[in-house]
């Protein structure tokens, strides 16, 4: 039983709670996430989560000091670890052995319009994603898997939907 | 000099390069970001940008271990750190040293999109940022700061834009 509620090391009993809160009541998947940015030098910043730190900085290139990963990195970052999670909990539901799992990230930014060169998009314009899976799932099975994690994936989907962003300028 | 272009310890000398790069030919403004991740266990994975690591993980009650922010938090945290990276940017360029920022990020994620128990958008609804910088600029110089960097924002703009994904499984 504690072997089969662990496979893939994913708490499978938890994620049965969690659905079955949702399913009674519909308020319990509303959800809040939070990161506090505090600014140290420069462009490096500090976010705290919890209690974690997600430290930020720019190549010397952009003018930073190349300590930390760029916020632009953070997020090709945060699409594969939120596609892993979508593909591990997805294999994990169907009694799937994961063997192996890498995912590559690749987002194209042209940076005029961050630079003020060009107006328009600032953001990625195309992120590209190869995934390699090793696991004993057939080619029918991996399809599905693949389609239900592309439909279901939180920052897959705040990507490329547009997030409605309020960005205010408190009184200091 | 050297005081001058390293306000707010920004290397505004590697920025006036960079835009001149890009002013000469709009390809030097064409990026590529990476990220390459491996999963380790359960939901905990680790993704590889450049020579850093992004430690990833759920929460128990999202049936992970809780030893690392989750994706959609590092998206929070990738948002505040480069709207961070903007504003001091634009002070900078405006000779304007800045004491302290902070930005706090919160955003709304429904999760039933995500556990199947409902169809739709399954990332962030909305998320909401409070700026909060201590600095000598006038308040008209604040709202226009203000508005380049909302206009201008990477992580922002892929967040209010539709972005487009291509996520491939490749052969195993």
């Amino acid at each position: 039983m504690s072997q089969q509620t662990h496979l893939n090391d994913v708490d499978l009993d938890a994620i049965v709670a969690l659905v079955g809160a949702v399913e009674e009541d519909g308020d319990n998947g509303n959800t809040v996430w939070q990161a506090d940015v505090h600014w140290e030098r420069g462009f490096r910043t500090r976010a705290a989560v919890r209690e974690f730190a997600i430290e930020s900085d720019e190549p010397s290139g952009l003018g930073g000091t190349d300590s930390a990963p760029n916020p632009v990195e953070q997020v090709a970052a945060a699409l594969g670890n939120c596609l892993a999670v979508g593909y591990v909990a997805a294999f994990t539901k169907r009694g799937i052995a994961v063997r192996e799992l890498d995912i590559a990230v690749s987002g194209q930014l042209d940076l005029r319009p961050f630079l003020g060169l060009a107006p328009g998009h600032a953001g990625y314009s195309k992120i590209e994603v190869d995934v390699r899976i090793d696991s004993d799932a057939d080619d029918a099975t991996l399809a599905e898997v693949h389609r239900d994690v592309v439909a279901t994936s939180p920052v897959g989907h705040s990507l490329t939907n547009p997030v409605e962003l309020d960005i205010r300028l408190a009184d200091r």
